[in-house]
């Protein structure tokens, strides 16, 4: 029988740690191919590339590992691996493991998610991980542990196809980490302070700083609680943006027609 | 009494036809700050600048209109005119008007609506505008006729502060649009496919291409529906992306704790 195909992208990078320590956490489960960003691409959220046209290199070939490395961003990593690099649809997809947590509203500006999700718009079952540390050289020892629960878990009873996983680690040993539990996002935003610096030309430019702030600091029942309390949490996300709520508010107030 | 405050961004850039029209929509109704991007950053999403440093060019300034050029992601623009330009929190954000449709699952992709979802963050009143139109050359009168309409309504009724609006204005003319909306996001995917071409050099390459597919062709609800009848679509859209059912059934499938 064919081992299972699984597909792995990341936002940080073809030779970034965490997506080694992904590699590792799958390999036993199937025949797996990486397509991954040639460098950096954090913060590039669900970006495409229309207007450049893109490149694949193969890295590395073995029977059940291949890896390629693409000069677009971790959503043109999923597109052209579907296209052109994978021949039958993957049993799994799995994104990161990013360098830096994705909870709360950084599920908007995450590379790493919009990877996950363009997996979940092909109805492959796709999960995001990322681990609450964003040194280059963080150690990933747990998030492989539990990783593998988890990934078990999925390929025994998966969910909606169109539906993909936020999972976050907190930065924790195997034995500090409290277990997992299943919760949603976190009502967050960050608060952009820019820092002003003059150029040796004597012209101003901006670096982004941000500061998190949790606009609901005593709910018990999403990412950014349990991930305090030790927890590594996972999040259902659907690509379905309509606040049902306000569209019934706003039909009674501005009536039906205009 | 001074004038309120409107903030404008958008994804093609500062010099496109869609923000002179927007300007035009929104004039009469307040003092108004541009921040636009350089050039075309379409299909941008929420990607953020954190590893190159941005820098804001003054395009123009008069009494009630001032424009500045960002070097950065439609969402750079909306963060740095936040911290750096506008002095009072603005009444409204209006972003585009794209050249081309933002319906469906385009929500993800978009930056025109990531601009807006932005806002939405800073509980600023947020609206994005598109037109079923890409090419350069678009006629946005009709735009700017209906836009205004809606504009009028934001201004005395507004919405949820953490919820923006996605806007989309069928290729018509003011007679021929049946009138406005409410309605929900399509469930509705892109399947890319890439054109393989070989460079002067024998390397390949390619381009991304697509084609969108509507998942639910028979919904009656939906802005796909909407916009195919003449009408000008008008979808209440929220940050928390957390598929509720799905993680009802999940936290009975997996038990609570792992």
């Amino acid at each position: 029988m064919t081992k299972p195909l699984i597909l792995i992208a990341n936002d940080d990078g073809v030779d970034a740690k965490g997506i080694a320590a992904l590699i590792e956490m799958v390999k036993p489960y199937g025949r797996l191919v990486v397509v991954a960003p040639e460098v950096s691409n954090s913060g590039m959220s669900h970006a495409l590339t229309f207007e450049q046209p893109l490149r694949l290199r193969m890295v590395s070939k073995s029977d059940d590992i291949s890896i390629y490395a693409c000069n677009g961003t971790p959503v043109d990593c999923v597109k052209l691996a579907m296209s052109q690099v994978v021949s039958d649809k993957p049993t799994l997809l799995v994104s990161g493991i990013n360098h830096g947590s994705n909870s709360s509203i950084s599920v908007l500006y995450s590379g790493t998610l919009a990877a996950a999700a363009e997996g979940s718009l092909y109805e492959i079952p796709s999960i995001g991980f990322s681990l609450l540390d964003s040194s280059r050289d963080a150690d990933f020892s747990a998030s492989v542990h539990y990783g593998r629960m988890i990934v078990e878990k999925v390929l025994k009873d998966s969910f909606h196809p169109r539906t993909y996983l936020n999972i976050n680690i907190p930065k924790l040993s195997i034995e500090e980490i409290k277990g997992v539990q299943l919760c949603r996002q976190t009502d967050g935003t960050y608060r952009e302070e820019y820092e002003k610096r003059i150029d040796p030309h004597g012209k101003e430019y901006y670096w982004l700083t941000g500061t998190y702030i949790n606009n609901e600091p005593d709910a018990t029942d999403t990412d950014e609680y349990f991930l305090s309390q030790g927890y590594i949490t996972v999040v259902p996300v659907h690509p379905d943006m309509t606040a049902y709520d306000e569209l019934e508010k706003m039909k009674k107030v501005w009536g039906v027609a205009m």
